[in-house]
């Protein structure tokens, strides 16, 4: 499927022949990482501990899966790198705020990610907070420093980002999450759960890049519904990846959510199921890219890329 | 001064006569609880642990000073109180937010505020940093609600707010704060932490009011140096008080950071010296409304009420 995609996506590219996707991810990796390192205040800016702090997370070797997307999706949409940028760089401030808060000894108390020491353990809990709190307001300034245009506002690009990360999405899946820790919980629980954790935030980050475009309202439509699906198939895959590798092929400890009480994919469907369930999304997530043709190209590379990652 | 300025703004009134000062406080609190109440997803909403945290904390008694004097300084530039009220909501959410932080254990560990167990004692540490979390993000969703104007438009409202809530205002003071205790602090670092702790969200908050308005950069540019001066008189005030009231008189705990190896004005000035720098920033900030002439009856009689404060 990747191979034959990227032939035929080889094939109609008019004047460029498209770069294989490793060198568009690393290139593109990149460019994210200046763009952040351009948009947040220098370490040494007074008080240096919280520049520092916000720093050391943002570039503790995050793959940048939500701002890839967002500039992926503004091009799908005919839209400029450079407009979709702040929003690109604002969805990952808003996705390392939640891990640093995610990692506090009060929520899942975890000591590294990645193989490096969390925030808390680096500058103590109280500046961890404070370094998440910092990230997820820098992230509401990248917003306003975007390009609006009369169909997508800043009003339009800041609400869609803040009922993303919100109460009633990304900091509900983290409720939910913590509150089932231990308890038996049902597949339309897990759902709700993953819906939000991991859906939520990787929809806006493509909805994002829409509106930055200019995106039609069909064009929207069928990005939220491709955001959607990448974000569930991407979390079931994650669940029967952790169920099957080992520490070593995943880069991090597996089978930890079923060691913690966590209802997983595999927990509550078994395998098989898990399975369908994850072809079922990314056949949803396929299907809704078919308007835009090639222009989409590098989507669906990446989310041919994302679904048959083996970690 | 109170009374004189009280008897003048009575003489120049037109058709009405205005409510005292209490009355009004009063009434406008009402208004803002009514509408934090509208804006806040109901308590059951799912996950309700939640909504049930910000909204615990949003009606544990504050006093809406922020969002009253957001109010105000609407009204001062001829707007209207509609106009203002989401912002006016979201710099409450946002001292809310700051305060449940500040409440954690791990930064000044405090069980309880105004009388009232704090949020994470209430809701356990992990919900309740989730609640700041949660409010902060509901406040640049009330930004990008209220209304906008060409010159104020939501990407300048949500700059704003964005920046004085950020990591070199609000948050700065905070990190100064936690990493001045136990240390020798000069009077420019106090000053430095007042300006971001206090000063930077009441002027925000004025400003805001300011805009909605849609007022003149002349106008804008007077309440900020309005602000500015209210919240360092308000700050210097806070410690002359703290060092020279009791307990019972204050409602809270007194000479708490001076006990916590915190600087305070009067630590670093002595008495006398403190109450010159208040009356400085009081002089200061009562000469920024002149401009306004009675417009700005309603922001001067509230400095004269907060300046010459009991507790």
């Amino acid at each position: 499927m990747f191979f034959a995609f990227a032939t035929a996506a080889f094939r109609v590219s008019k004047s460029t022949v498209p770069s294989p996707l490793p060198d568009y991810i690393e290139s593109r990796c990149r460019l994210v990482d200046a763009a952040l390192d351009r948009f947040l205040p220098p370490s040494p800016t007074r008080p240096p501990t919280i520049h520092k702090a916000m720093r050391y997370s943002i570039f503790a070797g995050g793959k940048r899966l939500r701002p890839i997307v967002c500039l992926a999706a503004a091009e799908a949409c005919g839209g400029r790198v450079g407009d979709a940028m702040p929003l690109a760089c604002a969805v990952e401030c808003i996705h390392t705020y939640s891990l640093i808060h995610d990692d506090l000894p009060c929520m899942d108390d975890d000591d590294f990610r990645r193989g490096k020491p969390t925030s808390h353990k680096v500058f103590g809990e109280g500046v961890a907070v404070l370094a998440g709190d910092a990230l997820l307001t820098f992230a509401f300034e990248l917003v306003a420093r975007a390009k609006g245009w009369p169909r997508y506002s800043h009003a339009a690009l800041v609400k869609d980002a803040a009922i993303a990360s919100g109460s009633l999405f990304l900091i509900a899946g983290q409720v939910a999450d913590l509150e089932g820790e231990g308890k038996k919980t049902s597949h339309a629980q897990l759902r709700y759960i993953h819906e939000r954790k991991t859906s939520a935030l990787l929809t806006c980050s493509i909805r994002l890049g829409a509106m930055s475009a200019n995106a039609t309202t069909a064009q929207l439509r069928a990005l939220t519904r491709f955001g959607y699906n990448l974000g569930m198939a991407f979390q079931v895959i994650d669940d029967i990846l952790d169920a099957t590798k080992t520490s070593a092929q995943l880069g991090k400890t597996a089978g930890k959510d079923a060691k913690a009480g966590k209802a997983t994919y595999i927990s509550i469907l078994g395998m098989k199921r898990a399975e369908a369930e994850a072809d079922r999304y990314t056949r949803a997530a396929i299907s809704a890219l078919k308007p835009f043709g090639n222009q989409a190209h590098r989507l669906h590379q990446l989310a041919d890329y994302l679904l048959k990652r083996q970690n």
